[in-house]
């Protein structure tokens, strides 16, 4: 379908990254981001090592997919045991996935000092494996461990084990650089050795490559490998994994697209390459790094004023490609245009009338520094960023007063009571009231008491419900007085928005961030004032 | 003196990076720690641009560097002013340093379309400025701006720039891959070419590069190009630069050193490299991201049950190399994927007699899984694992029980309270405490209260405090109600621990912490029991 097939394992490979937690659920959502990209293959986890991944492909097999895959990953069989017999194949199977990745040695010195069994028994080992999977209707991915270490020791064992996956009927052989140590020429005298075997053998089988980034070249390895006819590529979208971590598919993909001419996803869907990538590093609470090759904040920032100077001239002078092919922007820092004509335009879909050199604009320009110094981020806080303009328009006019509210948790929880309790006091159009509720945790119970007492005044927030909450700590190093940060999003049932609280009291910055969902609801609801 | 030169340009081309500013004294402090690791060239700055790096380079003339000399960087003479008469040249030479870089174009496109003259009139430009500063007695380095494009645009022309440079005295000549759009193939190809002409015009002279990673393969290409004959690299130790950043150093040098055995530094200093690009990042403020090679926090850290089983067979079946060569360690992570050797590893620093079928060991590695299922995530928390471990192997007596607590936060506070009020009761050898305290937020006022609680019992708790705290919302999408996870990062004043807690609750969630964090410390403080 592709020039090139992108195989993704943010869920598997990506997983064994430290810090890397998947809940069933985010799985789902990582599932559901990928297959929007558009890559062909997701490797979604190891049925036979967790109960959560289990449970994944017991909840994905009722997912529809449009572009991508599902492929299970899991060892070649135990040593001794027949394929049919052993297991761990069984919930590969068990597993439903169109494709299984099988891992087998290809390094002479990791079979004899790992896996300690002769060198035969390996190659039977591989070659069983994969005739049982292809018996039982299956794509077969070979993933070739420590190929590449494997063929600098000793070629012809390396390559026997990609004849015997080959003979056996595998669909791929990816060659693995497990350890991350290999350099691309390296890279590239492998992979021309393993393509006259598939010639020989098995001439419809593709070659894959699958790079660790321990030497800082995982994104240049790939690249040789499929200058050498290499047609499936793996990683992961944001790059985490094992150790120094994967190829990051968001860094390879616009190369192989906008500098190679190999198609990899769906027409017009790199654009949506940064978007996605973000999504997903939302999902494992990672940070993308500003210099993210293409889809980095920074990565089409212009500083050096002989840098902005020749980009004002003519851009191609100092950019490689054109940052709207990947869904980036260029940011010329020398000069405060840029930001001030980002506020502009956000600012002119409430106040048509407003131009650059406004007074509301200088002010708000100001006061978004001083704000976002001290913690605030408003750029994924869209709602409370249009409460601030609205304040600074003279176009706002408070739905409610937040009078007070007291908070109680309370361990053990007694009788029927919840742990937590909440009581608020607002006041609406001069009139006063109190409302209380409970829930398991304290902010829960805060927004429950609050929504109670308003519904009276607006029964439409009847219909709001949160969808998202998320909590960071500004600055860990200051313990639990550090400052948070909440981010809220909210629905009613049609549209989302977000808004944001920061305090060094969680309770108070969650306050912040329901106060101003509500009233971004309710000036919303009630049409433009 | 070593095989290659290094060049490191953190306080030039790492200073337009986004977001980095470095004071005079940054700048000081920035030198003395490049000079420590021993790089051959510190690049410091353009003189004539900005009057900070001038007042830099009035003071750094008294510093007295071992190891590094010191560069300043500038374009060649004005079109139409002799090169004596130009005011930027006169700049350059004020600046005292050993060495000049002066950057001209290579490229025809950016000859006529930014600096808009004859493509004689650069040639004259460039050879006129290398001859004028090599009068001066300076070392001249010639930084080929764009090369890589201008080869593949008019590789004629570009060579001819080369030759101007080396006919004019030129002692390096360093290939500028300025907007980072260049693969390494295509860098091999073009360092080829100028190592034929200065073999035929001045074979004394020394090759250079000068990468950026818009691509993501600044390290493949500066390792491409010293295959090629190269002796020079240019970059900055933590990476940051324009735009996606320059070659980073720090990833680059490890494997020039011990995997092609160039020498770069001093002898014994490749250990301090790690140390050395903290403190430099430490001064820019900003992080090194845990995954960078070599010298990331999580660069040798094994997660996989077959890598660390792996590993502690022989570790070089999932090393590439041995990190105690660049002064890192090795980390053996508990988590869903690991496997039991790492657990066994573990155990036995409290019970030296388990081995890998203990029943224990079953238990934990099953529990383990349980827990992590629920969202825990022990990799970060060796302490609260230390007391799992402890508990299952009967070998833990809790120093105090948590019989209840509440915590109630008000808004507005009143006169002189604080928001938060924490009441705690403790049970310690049959005898109640009961203990309270305030805070800004509600963690804050509990930590206090537990503290106060069983400081009565154990005054070494005087010395502990809370170091770090960090909150993650494992399932977001339940909004109020979803899971957090809490990590809490203690010390006694001499060493630190981590523990986790996780709750609907966040309450819960960071007393559970709390508690785990107290006990790890009495246990410890106390001796092993």
């Amino acid at each position: 379908m592709f020039d090139i097939e992108v195989l993704d394992t943010t869920l598997r490979d990506g997983a064994q990254g430290e810090g890397i937690v998947f809940s069933v659920r985010d799985k789902i959502a990582v599932t559901e981001t990928l297959d929007e990209l558009g890559v062909s293959w997701i490797e979604a986890g190891n049925p036979g090592s967790n109960p959560k991944d289990l449970e994944f492909f017991r909840l994905a097999s009722s997912l529809k997919l449009t572009n991508a895959k599902l492929c299970a990953f899991g060892s070649t069989r135990r040593k001794g045991v027949k394929a049919s017999d052993d297991s761990r194949l069984g919930s590969l199977l068990d597993a439903g996935t169109q494709g299984i990745a099988v891992f087998g040695k290809s390094w002479d010195f990791h079979v004899s000092e790992v896996l300690k069994v002769p060198l035969q028994e390996n190659l039977d080992m591989i070659s069983e494996t994969v005739a049982f999977l292809k018996s039982e209707g299956r794509i077969v991915l070979f993933d070739a461990e420590h190929f590449f270490n494997g063929f600098s020791a000793n070629p012809e064992y390396a390559l026997s084990t990609v004849t015997a996956a080959l003979e056996a009927g595998a669909d791929r052989i990816v060659l693995c650089d497990t350890n991350g140590g290999t350099f691309p020429h390296a890279a590239s005298a492998a992979v021309q050795a393993v393509a006259l075997e598939v010639k020989k053998i098995k001439p419809d089988a593709v070659i894959g490559i699958h790079a660790h980034n321990d030497c800082g070249v995982a994104i240049a390895n790939t690249i040789a490998a499929v200058r050498e006819g290499c047609n499936h590529v793996q990683g992961t979208l944001v790059g985490f994994g094992e150790r120094c971590g994967n190829t990051a598919l968001a860094a390879l993909i616009p190369s192989l697209e906008l500098k190679m001419g190999r198609r990899c996803l769906p027409e017009g869907n790199l654009v949506r390459i940064g978007e996605m990538t973000r999504r997903i590093a939302e999902i494992a609470n990672v940070n993308i790094s500003d210099d993210m090759p293409y889809i980095g904040a920074h990565a089409f920032s212009h500083k050096a004023g002989m840098h902005t100077d020749g980009v004002l001239k003519t851009e191609r002078s100092f950019e490689h490609i054109n940052p709207a092919d990947v869904g980036n922007e260029r940011h010329l820092l020398m000069s405060e245009v840029g930001g001030r004509s980002a506020l502009v335009n956000r600012v002119k879909k409430i106040e048509p009338a407003v131009h650059k050199d406004h007074p509301a604009i200088i002010t708000l320009a100001e006061k978004l520094k001083n704000l976002e110094a001290e913690g605030l981020a408003y750029e994924g806080a869209d709602a409370s960023l249009e409460i601030l303009i609205r304040k600074e328009l003279g176009k706002y006019t408070p739905k409610f007063n937040l009078e007070g509210y007291r908070v109680m948790s309370e361990h053990p929880a007694k009788g029927t009571l919840a742990c937590s309790h909440a009581w608020v006091k607002v006041l609406v159009d001069g009139q006063h009231e109190i409302a209380a509720d409970e829930g398991v945790g304290p902010v829960g119970a805060l927004d429950g008491a609050l929504r109670r007492a308003l519904t009276r005044f607006y029964p439409s927030l009847e219909k709001m419900r949160l969808e998202d909450y998320k909590v960071r700590v500004i600055d860990g190093k200051e313990a639990t007085s550090a400052k948070v940060r909440v981010l809220i999003e909210s629905t009613d049932g049609s549209r989302s928005w977000n808004t944001v609280g920061v305090s060094a009291d969680i309770i108070e910055a969650s306050c912040t961030a329901l106060a101003d969902s509500i009233e971004f609801m309710l000036i919303n609801g009630e049409g433009r004032e």
